[in-house]
């Protein structure tokens, strides 16, 4: 109770944030009002925009204010004949951070979880249909998360890419680079053995 | 770079608030895009009306979208005639919590820094003098931070006081309730000791 109705307001409408609690809100409420009053119009200019105009690309389904994001407008992209499925809009750019892929991507927005209602429709698998039917593509490269809903998701990619005859891999799990075997966990280890390759 | 530049706008307009770095800014773009667009949006608004309408308090100095503040326009505080002294607004919150105190405040909005340029007139202390003149004042509580900013602000304040002959206190430092005596500093201990009470 800040005695001010806007500043609680302002208290609660912080707390939306991940990771914010009401402590985090109030230092957050008071700095802006103290020290940045500029930048805090900015940020709500920039929510407001952001929540209004962006939408999902009608070909990858990753976030964007257009009808095709940057990747899918790009034609040099198509021509590599490679998707990467991946779970969510962080994954691409990753990915893109370490500029090895040059193909397109397909983002589920979330993974298989029938126990939540998320059955393969909900997470756009009828639109990779669509383009596995009509799109020229040579390999799909699943790169969903390793857990438990991320494999059975990648799976059932496979099932489908099975019937169109189109080359699936997975990306590999195993020790991270610069990790130190003492202190992976024993799934990690099993992945890296059943994984190994010729030196 | 997340190739939309909507996105890249919010996530670096997140980077105002204080703790928010670029991978937490990211994060909370895409989790507010993805899970909960409402509550952007009346952030984005009550951001714009707290930084549109909330000035200070014309006698307190506290934030208030108002002419005067809650308290400052609560004639039972008046009565006490205590003036609490203050840094900051979060400080008038913290004191208000204990429900303590019953008296009005004032919020210096920093403290005496003559290297920054900060003088008696930066942190308000000529309306303080208006206020110490004019207003029936019988004490006035001296609740600065004990740094050394805030014990030279509070010795001003104190030399003002003495004026006007009001008398003033300062509140107590010492070790913290719940405090365990061998993690306290040496400077808390000594505040401690010079400020020991009859038991």
């Amino acid at each position: 109770m800040s005695h001010s109705p806007l500043i609680d307001e302002l208290i609660t409408a912080f707390k939306c944030l991940p990771g914010v609690g009401a402590k985090s809100a109030q230092r957050m409420t008071f700095n802006l009002l103290e020290r940045n009053r500029g930048g805090a119009l900015k940020l709500s200019q920039a929510l407001h925009n952001a929540m209004e105009h962006i939408n999902n690309c009608e070909q990858c389904r990753t976030f964007t204010e257009a009808q095709l994001c940057n990747l899918c407008n790009n034609p040099s992209r198509a021509e590599s004949q490679q998707i990467c499925i991946v779970e969510s809009p962080q994954d691409v750019l990753a990915i893109e951070q370490t500029s090895q892929f040059k193909g397109t991507y397909f983002v589920l927005m979330g993974h298989l979880s029938p126990i939540d209602g998320i059955g393969p429709n909900e997470i756009g698998l009828d639109i990779l249909a669509q383009r596995l039917q009509q799109d020229k593509i040579e390999e799909v490269i699943l790169a969903t998360n390793p857990t438990v809903e991320g494999e059975a998701t990648a799976h059932y990619i496979s099932q489908m890419c099975k019937k169109h005859s189109i080359r699936t891999t997975r990306i590999a799990h195993g020790v991270p680079v610069g990790g130190e075997l003492e202190y992976i966990d024993g799934n990690t280890l099993t992945h890296a053995f059943s994984g190994r390759r010729e030196f």
